[in-house]
């Protein structure tokens, strides 16, 4: 493993310093939650895609729960731009989050943090915690800012869209949904997190 | 594992049958699978819950793979209600649908079923493509049946709303949606059903 590490460094001309070395674990364990789920994702594997040993894994980030928390985390790009939507006019809220939420699945980098959350929520508190947090956390603030009726629920009614969406997208991957430019889906699921935040909630009766 | 099979036949005062048997089996190996996922799941440990021994799971139903396509097949009255979607009026399909799903997933038995084949769906591709052709076939056949203006397209966003309502609601249980009685999850999922198989599904531009 140390020799794919020197020969990585070879071909980029410089040893790597700690810093390129901790980011490429980071991104060697996002790509191994997302496509594997916690448990089958493993620090021997994570380290080999990385290049380095597994000890070095375990010295930069701790346990594999550690990690996990750690490389899970949204980038603050994110958060700043789903906090940012609360400002704009409310009768296009539902398709500027749509905008944000597509925008964060087609981004390699927190796509496989969102799709790795949703693999491993199943089997992992951790995973799950961390998909309950941003549903109440930054969709709520969302939906708070929004309306002040029921605006918890109305979260959690956008955040099962968006995992549905991830899901049925990006791991199950069905189509005609799958192969969809971007746009397309935003047009499309934009209408209904207008519903789930703004709307009436209950069907006339 | 043979004598917790002998003590519960005691227990009940009779040797149970083949059938008995073997739903006992099927049941086992639906828990295991919606709690566990795929991978989780050992016939080891759902011959241990069946009160049998390992060998006889596999006489009955062959290996993991094939015992998982067997057992997670959704009961005929689910399908038969699917079915019957179609022959009521539009206007009220969206709410009929979200009344059948949503039965579906507060019966122990379905809901077993469809959790499994979602928790198993990252990492078995028998139970993505159950998912895949539930959406596909079943919701694919209604919404066929209410508008030839996108079917497919309609179906898979109808399924991408059906799989983050159950992974929401049941696996990562998200509050308040997770508490909710099933009367008002039918009240919210309704418009948002109604929205993709009926009403013009891009907003006006």
């Amino acid at each position: 493993m140390s020799s794919s590490s020197e020969s990585s460094a070879k071909r980029s001309g410089r040893r790597p310093g700690p810093t390129t070395t901790r980011e490429a674990i980071a991104a060697a364990a996002r790509r191994q939650f997302a496509e594997l789920g916690y448990d089958r994702a493993t620090l021997r594997g994570i380290a080999g895609e990385a290049g380095v040993d597994a000890a070095l894994v375990v010295q930069f980030y701790g346990a594999k729960d550690a990690l996990f928390r750690e490389v899970m985390a949204l980038p603050p790009t994110v958060a700043d731009a789903m906090a940012a939507l609360a400002e704009g006019p409310k009768a296009t809220v539902g398709r500027r989050l749509a905008e944000v939420i597509v925008g964060m699945l087609e981004d390699p980098r927190s796509r496989s943090i969102v799709l790795g959350r949703i693999r491993s929520a199943s089997s992992h508190p951790d995973a799950a915690d961390l998909v309950r947090e941003t549903v109440t956390r930054d969709i709520g603030r969302l939906a708070a800012a929004v309306t002040d009726d029921e605006p918890d629920l109305r979260a959690v009614l956008v955040g099962s869209q968006i995992v549905g969406l991830a899901l049925a997208r990006y791991i199950v991957r069905v189509e005609p949904l799958a192969s969809l430019p971007a746009a397309d889906v935003i047009d499309y699921i934009a209408p209904t997190f207008q519903h789930y935040l703004v709307e009436t909630l209950r069907p006339p009766s």
